[in-house]
């Protein structure tokens, strides 16, 4: 158990001025976190957190979300090994959105084996309206077999 | 109007392996997306969009939110001056987020005021649990004053 470490939500001033964390959960009482190489800037991925996972990612110094899919506590890497070490937690204007920097312990953070989520681009401009959009893989190769890895472990992707 | 460059989902294999863009929105019918500065690789914001709004930006190639505050499609930068080139567009493992890079004419993405929504940390670590969370201004001063370029429009942050 950590302790809660949220301010209340008072006003805007204070939310967006202040040095008070007080951080906004959804409906659904999460926050999106978005996950970024503390070297090289990469988008590794976007994740969610609830109260409880936010408060311990503080407190332990390494990323803890919350899985939708499996509607539990996820420390990232638990599993595969591929540990998320914190460098730094920044929070946006509004306080609904957290950004994690982070060193990735083995160097993937995709389930399907790559290195970042972000693996494909999208063809976009003026001249594309005709055109077929076809998704272009910017990474070439796998870091790791998630057969190897996760064994038989139910993809977490939901069509 | 555009096309709508959108595929069905139709198995994971196609989601996660093939170049098929097929995006999911979510219950309230929005994507979340991360913008990053182009050159620096830095977070400026987090927001959403609609089906729309997505196939937007993609021929366009400017980025248009969905504003949820507004309830409306948002043309970032038409009202401040602020648009944001897209550089690149990138869609993740199950397509359930979107990745921009941008430039940003007149360099700030932060309705209060800063080049970047994400202007303040947060201290994190074994030590933290008995003292208090304060958070750090990372950015020291604001790139424009937000009375002088949004006059008297509402702030929209929520509490």
């Amino acid at each position: 158990m950590v302790d809660n470490f949220f301010k209340k939500r008072k006003s805007i001033k204070q939310v967006e001025e202040s040095t008070d964390l007080a951080p906004k959960f959804d409906e659904n009482g999460l926050i999106p976190v978005i996950t970024t190489d503390f070297r090289s800037g990469e988008v590794l991925m976007q994740g969610y957190m609830n109260n409880d996972a936010f408060a311990k990612t503080i407190a332990l110094g390494e990323a803890i979300y919350y899985s939708r899919s499996r509607k539990s506590l996820w420390h990232k890497g638990k599993k595969s090994g591929f540990i998320q070490k914190i460098k730094e937690i920044l929070i946006d204007d509004d306080q609904d959105c957290v950004w994690l920097k982070v060193e990735v312990i083995g160097g993937a953070s995709c389930h399907v084996g790559y290195r970042s989520c972000f693996y494909r681009n999208i063809p976009f401009g003026k001249n594309i309206y005709k055109s077929k959009i076809i998704l272009k893989f910017t990474e070439k190769e796998k870091v790791f077999d998630p057969k190897k890895i996760y064994k038989n472990a139910l993809n977490p992707t939901k069509l």
